[in-house]
């Protein structure tokens, strides 16, 4: 009955029956694009699949990782799009008190005027993605340790060779938890510059209390620039490097999509847990979530609480605070969905169901053993996460996390380049250095004491001690009654780690200077040392059993979901994926509808004059005045149904949308790291950036449901708005390659 | 274009196009009706207009008033359905500690197991309704108070004339604010029962918490059943009694209706202010409502507080703090509605524009004076009301507030019966005794001095004082430093008041007796006659005079609305409307769309264990099993559109509807007093009981915003479904006229 409808009104109407919504569930390397291009052409994607499995065409070499984010280049003179929030600290970087940036926006009106985004942003350019499981799995051995240490050995070879040029940065990534590997290579452009940031109060519109939720009216778009040498070639920051010309950039459609429309995402997802057992999601649901969202709202609340004094603490403690308060959301969205749906029980039932299946197989019955295993694996990984969780927040203080580093990268230093620990070889020495540097742009003594005092009381509150460390918190107990808070002032009274040249020069002092150092907190990374590495040898080995038992269980489960003919793409990792899906609504509750598009009067209607409902007067200026340019749309959905559906009221107001879109959902499948990704719609065109999903669907990360699944994007037509009809950004649109329907 | 698309879609999906979205405004008195045939028809309402006109036929004559709520006849064995919250009295009488109804729910398995509803519930079915405008207004002369006085005198003398049986309750009620006046004949029945109410926790499910908000999950719904003597003829309650047949009693459509139906539904809406001046408005946003509201939850807060602590008190004071939140959240919603949208400035641009056609036409050119005259007394309408506000509130003792009624009624005996103030008369003597009897159900001493002294202590803290309270309130300073407190005190331990007997002794005393009593109330009460006296004559001189000012002023805004193609219909007050729409949701805020029915896994997703969402476990249990009857529906739209949409994701979950829909929404017109009111669909079928509106429309009172203006009802088929799966009510079910589309 549906389906005979469905096709009589698909007849009657030209629509295609691929609108029905489909689950659009992978973050797909780019590629397994050609193995999905039926998928893709019923969502109405007619870029060619193959197309986008390029890494070295269009549009894919228009794509940028940012280290945390994505972004895309938009101009032939290099010019990238990627979210405000995640240009923050750039933004942040330019704000002084005599021209607040992050508050009142930025608009670089020539070249000259764009000023360095700070000397340790970066823009990634993947070049080439390699399968190099073989490599890395050569001679590994069977000991754990040795297991580990050997992979670790082999994928740092690959690296080094990879990394011939200073320009490229490659990795070696584990994907489907360590059955394959991959080598990326991109390029690193060094010199980036600020261009074009709206108000924190339109970009960031909404704050926290808005952060996952929809309907949203967030302006979350920031433009920089790439900059090379002369020559060409990446450079640092150089008054004289010149504009970058990226090997292609996006073409803008500046009538972006409707609802119904196929899209596609490109960007850096950082991590999902879809293929974790149902174990590990009980340990995460029960006990680590609600034990870390309870420390962090402590920690929110503490830093609040000292910002709001303090106005000097405010501003080097907003970026951090922004980004814990993004984390305390995302972890009571995990627990209220956890709460919402028995995921737990979903996974359970399927876990079950592939016991049963690998029963019956005859090629997979063999790794129910292996299966076995690796539950008992993952009961000691439980037992060690726990057993170290008090010790390591009590090295939360910054000065001592710098510490232990500095005192690591000493004893690093006496092994060989190759064999040193990642983070401690030479190539990672820029990044170490510039994280030095730059400390005291987000460090308060008070916050920082404040904080690891309470780490401190947790841990003296529970058994699991460390004698260095109780010893070091003893220390002068038998003379006097000193508390536990003054001993700490004495820490950081006596430290030269706030020192940025001292602490710098750390840096190139050997194993013995910091066994002999007096500074206090040196004192303690050299006491806490041993215990430390032991933990990390632990650890290393757990992981050297981990690397035999996972992949096993990976391709069981791989094998069982082809049976099932269910997709099959590794969890998220940081490297370049694709995913696909459609512009569209969804069922929040019962009988509450959210719709697929947002209005400029939706930010009128929001708008107190309260942080964080406090729109530019000049954004509510040019709502009020109706000021829409050519960036209005009649309507947000595919004709005729959108009148079919405004006959019932079912989608809008009896008038027509009217209005400025200003952001968006669609049912791709992304998570953090993907902020800022470019939304394309089917011809590959850009459309919107996307910066954030719903609230219902946070728990995507573990189970992707995909009635509720939405991401959120900025629209293109309000960004256009916004630098047409608020910013006149003439300069930048006159850049921009804009083409329409 | 629109409306050619509009037409090609009605053609291929068989659709009319009248199903697009009108502005449903008006209370519509019966005798209108034919005016609005053809809306009625554009609507799908079949039933024609003329017989609906007629409150002697079907379905008219089958609905039925309760004093301040709307029930109708569903059998002819007198069985009756309103909401749960219009018999929540009748509940709570018969709830005893050993059979807690209200918690528990009641159903009388037979006639004979069916207890009384108490001695003051009462059903009135309108008999006829006769234009007695000129009766009122023969002979009254100018001078404002006399006219006050005759209009009331000729009145008095209709009702009189009316009421020559006991068994009928006649009144004269003013239209178009004393424009027109009508007769209102009603047929009281005295003898009500109580036969099947679900437990407050479904009936009520979400409370006050839900209340005005929408999706609603609400089995507001109760049948009682009308008694009569053995004759056939009104009684009060007697053992013997019979069920009452009444004229004619409502099909019920177990099929429900669809989004896009044409609904209507006739109740006794009790009061609106649509065209009440912006000057009214403005006092009501401005001084009135932020006023009573900060009054109000102090009163609710402490009666909150009193009962937490004392079940006595939380039993007796349920009612009341029902009634106060339900009012509270109007308040707020009044005010919320009045800054979300510029009312005042819309009902200004209005009135200006009347002026200016004022101005214009020449047969109203003359009432600009009358304008401005009506103006005028409405500035002392409004200080007349800010200063007694202080004074009446003073007076808020129940004890108080009795002994100025007992007090009062002595002084009107004096009078012939004709001559005294309405509410003192003979017919009156009935209910006047009932309330004095039941004072003790919802009264308690703690509680009553409490909110007292609050007032008290408002009222002393202004300057606008009345000397003969003050004396009382100052009684005694000399000799000790007794605080406030403790004089009430002593007043409540001195009085006979508290005492059932006492009190209705009082009916029976003569002034004499008032003013030689030692009782403290009484002795108030007298002292305090004179003032409020003044009081009344004022405000009755006013009411004079604003009885020829407000009908000038309203034949002028009539001649103005028609000539516009305006709707015209009187503001509610009371008497039996007719108001029609259709089944439809409305876009709440920007992309936020309320869909127009919940379904019973709403009520389970809503569940949390805590009041007020602590839905039944029979309940739940009927939902978990899906035990669904036959009363689940496959899609809540008219075919096709519903899967068109759905296509679209633009209405429901890929799934169809599937389940028992729960409470949907209108366009219909109401406001309280519509409560209980019985929804049709077009053939004049029972589809579902009104009970609530939503919160962003309850400014409707002053101004009808037709896209955001919702009523609530209980879906039938919820009701069904309570009866057959989940309380085993067929012994009901067998008496109602069950039919099917």
């Amino acid at each position: 009955m549906r389906n005979a409808l469905i096709a009589a009104i698909a007849l009657s109407t030209g629509m295609l029956p691929s609108a029905v919504a489909l689950a659009d569930e992978g973050q797909w390397q780019p590629y397994q694009m050609p193995s999905i291009a039926d998928k893709l052409s019923e969502r109405g994607i007619d870029i060619p699949a193959k197309q986008l499995a390029d890494l070295t065409s269009y549009p894919m070499n228009a794509v940028v990782g940012l280290g945390y984010c994505t972004a895309s280049f938009v101009s032939p003179q290099g010019l990238v799009v990627t979210n405000h929030h995640c240009a923050y600290r750039a933004i942040q970087y330019n704000s002084k008190k005599e021209h607040n940036y992050l508050a009142d926006g930025f608009l670089a009106t020539s070249k000259d005027k764009e000023p360095t985004a700070g000397p340790n942003e970066r823009l990634y350019i993947t070049e080439a993605v390699t399968d190099v499981s073989e490599q890395v799995k050569k001679d590994i051995g069977e000991e754990p340790l040795k297991r580990y240490e050997n992979i670790q050995a082999n994928r740092k070879a690959l690296i080094k060779e990879c990394e011939s040029d200073d320009n490229y940065r490659c990795s070696v990534r584990s994907f489907h938890n360590g059955l394959e590997y991959y080598l990326i290579k991109q390029l690193i452009i060094r010199d980036v510059r600020l261009v074009y940031a709206p108000p924190e109060s339109a970009g960031a519109f909404g704050g926290d209390i808005d952060n996952y939720e929809y309907p949203r009216h967030s302006a979350d778009f920031t433009f920089l620039r790439a900059y090379v040498g002369k020559d060409g070639k990446p450079a640092a920051f150089a008054e004289d490097n010149v504009p970058y010309v990226p090997k292609s950039y996006l073409k803008i459609n500046a009538d972006g999509v409707k609802a119904g429309d196929g899209v596609f995402v490109a960007g850096y997802p950082g991590s999902t847990s879809r293929y974790r057992l149902t174990s590990e999601l009980k340990f995460a649901s029960d006990w680590l979530y609600p034990t870390l969202a309870t420390r962090y709202q402590l920690r929110i609340d503490t830093i609040e609480t000292m910002s709001a004094n303090d106005k000097d603490v405010k501003i080097k403690y907003a970026g951090t605070l922004a980004g814990m308060a993004n984390r305390m959301k995302k972890y009571n969205g995990l627990l209220d969905g956890f709460k919402a749906t028995d995921i737990t029980g979903i996974k359970q039932s399927r876990e079950d169901d592939f016991s049963a299946w690998l029963a019956k197989d005859a090629e997979y019955q063999s790794f129910q053993t292996q299966f076995d295993e690796l539950e008992t694996l993952l009961v000691e990984q439980r037992l060690q996460r726990q057993g170290r969780y008090y010790f390591e927040n009590a090295q939360s203080s910054t000065l001592l996390s710098t510490a232990n580093k500095l005192y690591r990268l000493a004893k690093e230093k006496q092994k060989s380049d190759a064999e040193r620990e990642e983070g401690y070889q030479e190539r990672d020495m820029k990044m170490f250095k510039a994280r030095l540097k730059r400390l005291d742009s987000s460090f308060a003594i008070s916050v920082d004491k404040t904080l690891w005092m309470q780490d401190l009381e947790a841990y003296l509150a529970q058994d699991n001690r460390v004698a260095q460390l109780d010893a070091m918190l003893n220390e002068g107990d038998s003379d006097s009654e000193i508390g536990l808070s003054e001993k700490l002032d004495a820490l950081y009274a006596l430290s030269s780690l706030t020192d940025k040249d001292k602490r710098l020069a750390w840096m190139d002092a050997d194993a013995a200077d910091f066994e002999t150092s007096a500074d206090p907190f040196i004192r303690l990374a050299v006491a806490l040392y041993p215990q430390n590495m032991q933990a990390e040898v632990d650890a290393k080995t757990l992981a050297g059993k981990l690397s035999k038992s996972r992949p096993d269980y990976m391709k069981a489960v791989i094998a069982y979901n082809k049976a099932n003919g269910w997709p099959v793409y590794p969890d998220a990792n940081g490297t370049l994926r694709i995913t696909y899906g459609m512009v569209d609504g969804y069922q929040s509750t019962d009988a509450l509808y959210k719709q697929p598009f947002t209005r400029l009067e939706g930010i009128t209607a929001k708008h107190t004059g309260e942080e964080p409902f406090n729109a530019p007067a000049k954004l509510l200026e040019a709502i009020e005045a109706k000021r829409y340019g050519s960036h209005a749309v009649e309507t947000v959905y595919q004709d005729p149904a959108s009148w079919i559906c405004r006959l019932f009221s079912c989608l809008d107001k009896p008038e027509s949308f009217g209005s400025v879109p200003v952001n968006f959902l669609s049912s791709v499948d992304t998570t953090g790291g993907n902020s800022g990704s470019p939304v394309f719609n089917g011809k590959g065109e850009l459309v919107g950036l996307n910066f954030d999903s719903t609230y219902e669907a946070i728990t995507k990360d573990w189970f992707f449901n995909p009635t509720i699944t939405r991401a959120v994007h900025v629209d293109i037509r309000y960004i256009l708005w916004m630098m047409d009809e608020v910013d006149n950004a003439q300069n930048l649109i006159q850049e921009l390659d804009l083409v329409n329907n």
